[in-house]
């Protein structure tokens, strides 16, 4: 169980060594959609995503205790990877990560250049039961990218920052949206929402070919792939849920499946409009805020997280090939 | 004559309009290279570049002498006719934009989302030759990209307001680059220098194929293109600078010519450095510096100013197509 103090604990934890990430718009943008849409800028955030809060927050509570281990051991394919790699430095501690091959060659060259550990894996499976096994031995600890409160209540810092500069502007929003790989993201975005007064809706937004989670909640149990699904949005590449996080995602107002073409479309778009490197996992998200926008009737003020900015070379190739910018949004 | 007290004058005009755009830096590259390198990453800046600063600047001052003209004329290939389209609107008034047909889709859609009427014309030379003539009627202004006072004196606060800044941190560069094509910036760049106490050296920088200014200065005349040289640096196929920028471009500390592959190369590094959206001319300017600091012998602070963050479909599809980050910038 995660409480609110849980969370307030992990922000003041954490925030004086993390970035404060800005929230920004585009009148290009909200005046062709006629709605007011925020995005929280975490691109920005050191190693370029959110994952830094969640593992910081882990890692400092055991510090707190005078229990740090000598090795944090990891699997991901990136963004988790670069994080345990910056907070095992910051600890001046050892870290190892598994990560498999199909990796971005720059994301494995930032790991190493932060002085970790990194073992190559042909497969995701091989990564996660390697990693788990070498997390297991004495001195070392495992840390999973989601299945952990510590992970969850660090990612929840994310929303509750956001919430907390919003209702100083008196600036709330209608509805939240986030993607859902692991989970770790949504679940703790769901609970930060839930301590502010006001009814916020919190919609989680995955590819259509990588649904675990949809699926999951629509059938009432978790289920899965075998094998990465091909998604562009490399950050949800994740093969099942945790059970942890299952129970937040059921609690959610919807969870949205958007195609790969529309996460490539808004990549573009939001690189143009907001002048950042925007990944496309974190495109995927308004790629669902805009499915839920063009459902209502009357004008929105959503805030949508940009949960990160580490788009790989073969992503933006694939990105860039096409003048998606010629097809102004229109709701 | 531009005087120091136009510089501040302009930046105490514009300032209350404009984005104080912040001054970021990485550092993975500061480690790699063992130099200090402040960017200034003016693609935050509304319209998405340094421009809106000049346009503001010599509009505003007509609107405080009662003397605004019914309708701005000017030519770009976007970023100056970006400025215009904004500035008319600001002060309710019309624009005119003439843009040759190689421009950018995206940037004739801005423009006329801005409410500006857009010719659109077969190359560079007809744009400058149709949108003089349009100017030169009455309740008409033309506004020239660079050939005017106080469009230079706006382009300096851009150096103005950074220096600022990096004074009160006492954080000073050595040396500041930006890059050269009509030259405003970069003679509002040698200007704003001149108002600090430390002295800092000035550096513009071209294309190798769009190297107009470095030859002018060499030879002690100006020369220039009949045709738009084909750099991927959009914002600097001006076909020769002003008689008035190349008074300033003789005092500068040198020219830097750099090829189309290292702009390409510092356009993927730093969007995936600083997390930004990079258009070719402001990676320009860094390739210039990283020449510049492969021949010093001592560690360095610099200035690179990063112009703007409008790059293109076409030139991102060339600028991802290779995956320039497997090489890692060495000194």
């Amino acid at each position: 169980m995660i409480s609110n103090n849980d969370i307030k604990e992990a922000y003041a934890r954490i925030s004086p060594f993390i970035r404060k990430t800005p929230i920004i718009e585009s009148d290009f943008l909200n005046d062709h959609l006629d709605h007011k849409i925020l995005f929280k800028a975490e691109s920005n955030q050191i190693t370029g995503a959110f994952k830094i809060r969640g593992v910081l927050n882990a890692i400092y509570k055991l510090h707190e205790k005078k229990s740090l281990p000598n090795k944090i051991v990891a699997y991901s394919s990136g963004n988790h990877a670069q994080a345990v790699a910056w907070v095992a430095k910051h600890f001046d501690i050892k870290a190892k990560l598994f990560m498999p091959a199909s990796s971005a060659g720059i994301k494995m060259q930032i790991v190493r250049d932060l002085g970790a550990e990194l073992i190559v894996t042909d497969t995701r499976i091989e990564a996660e039961l390697k990693s788990k096994e070498t997390g297991a031995k004495p001195g070392n600890i495992f840390l999973h990218p989601s299945d952990n409160d510590d992970v969850i209540a660090g990612a929840a810092s994310l929303c509750y920052e956001s919430l907390l500069d919003l209702e100083k502007e008196n600036n709330m929003p209608d509805a939240i949206f986030a993607a859902c790989g692991g989970g770790a993201l949504i679940s703790g975005t769901y609970l930060a929402t839930k301590l502010f007064k006001k009814k916020i809706q919190v919609f989680a937004v995955e590819p259509k070919i990588a649904n675990d989670a949809a699926r999951s909640v629509k059938k009432g149990f978790r289920v899965g792939y075998i094998e990465s699904p091909k998604t562009i949005a490399d950050g949800v590449r994740t093969l099942k849920v945790s059970a942890r996080t299952f129970e937040y995602l059921k609690k959610l107002d919807g969870i949205i499946e958007v195609s790969e073409s529309d996460i490539m479309y808004w990549t573009s778009w939001l690189m143009h409009l907001l002048k950042i490197n925007c990944e496309p996992t974190a495109a995927l998200a308004m790629a669902g805020a805009f499915k839920w926008l063009k459902s209502q009737s009357s004008p929105k003020k959503i805030l949508v997280v940009l949960s990160g900015g580490n788009a790989d070379q073969e992503s933006l190739k694939l990105i860039w090939q096409k003048d998606r910018l010629k097809k102004i949004p229109k709701i």
